[in-house]
């Protein structure tokens, strides 16, 4: 099943998706609404249609990687890797990966943080498609794709199930995107 | 593509797969030598070949639901679970999952951790099968085994890529699956 092939119009793959992500109030602190997309992981067909349209994203914008982000971008963007046919990188927090790394440090709202990718993980050649769950801030997605450009590769784009709009994370994703799009199933 | 279909034997299966896994000495500590399968995934076939064994495990055991275990079993088990057509549920690292949770703490080496799952992520009538990368001392997967139990499932099995077999978390498991089986891919 793809969202291409049973004719399923954006409006209505929406509706389908945002029918399987629930709402759950002051998390993970208070005033925070937080969006749980376990309920979408455990319906087959919502995944399966999730997967097929993120892997559809890969083959029209000709991407030969997906980077997914530590951890929930491991769960969208792991199976769409494999149904696209193409390799799987993983950007982890710092620490985790066991192989030489680059780094990228971001901002939080108080203090950094820092992602990391095997440093031959991609490179020349290589068109880098980064997955994750959501896009709030941008930071992460923002430092992967400086990751994605220091190894030498290019970014596809960015591909999330939802935007967070209020927040602004696809003006912090301007420059690092360049004439790549991002590509957001959903905007809150 | 699928190790059934092309008549992949079980050892040429185990020798494909582990030429992509890399040996990283030293890490995460001096001693220790560390199985880096971020190559594996950065494999279309052999990830996909992976998958492919992982989700044909799914439906001889009759799974109807996978368990990936964080963070790497995520990156193994969503991909399986979308190829089987069977939901995906993440047991996560304490303080990570938004919902109501069953928590069950397990040893390490030295004093404990804790895992949860959503309480309502699986039920009676509900066959679970649990996939990681590796199989080490078992504490983690034999704290799964018990939260699927408490959440009056029953185990289909655990899946494995790698069994670490000098380590005995074979045996740590063995009260926790009753009759289902281990399936380890690889076994050092």
């Amino acid at each position: 099943m793809s969202a291409v092939e049973v004719g399923m119009t954006d409006e209505k793959l929406r509706e389908t998706l945002l029918a399987h992500i629930h709402d759950v109030p002051d998390y993970p602190k208070p005033g925070v609404m937080f969006k749980d997309i376990t309920p979408l992981l455990a319906d087959a067909k919502a995944f399966g249609l999730l997967t097929d349209t993120f892997a559809e994203l890969c083959e029209r914008l000709g991407a030969t990687k997906v980077v997914g982000l530590e951890a929930r971008g491991f769960i969208l963007g792991a199976p769409a890797a494999v149904r696209a046919g193409i390799g799987f990188i993983p950007v982890r927090k710092a620490g985790k990966l066991p192989g030489a790394c680059l780094a990228q440090s971001y901002e939080l709202e108080y203090g950094t943080a820092e992602i990391e990718m095997h440093a031959d993980a991609v490179g020349p050649g290589d068109r880098v498609l980064v997955i994750d769950d959501v896009l709030a801030t941008g930071g992460t997605a923002e430092a992967a794709l400086q990751l994605i450009r220091r190894a030498g590769a290019e970014v596809a784009g960015v591909a999330v199930l939802m935007e967070l709009g209020f927040l602004d994370g696809r003006r912090r994703l301007a420059e690092g995107l360049g004439d790549a799009p991002l590509e957001a199933l959903i905007t809150l």
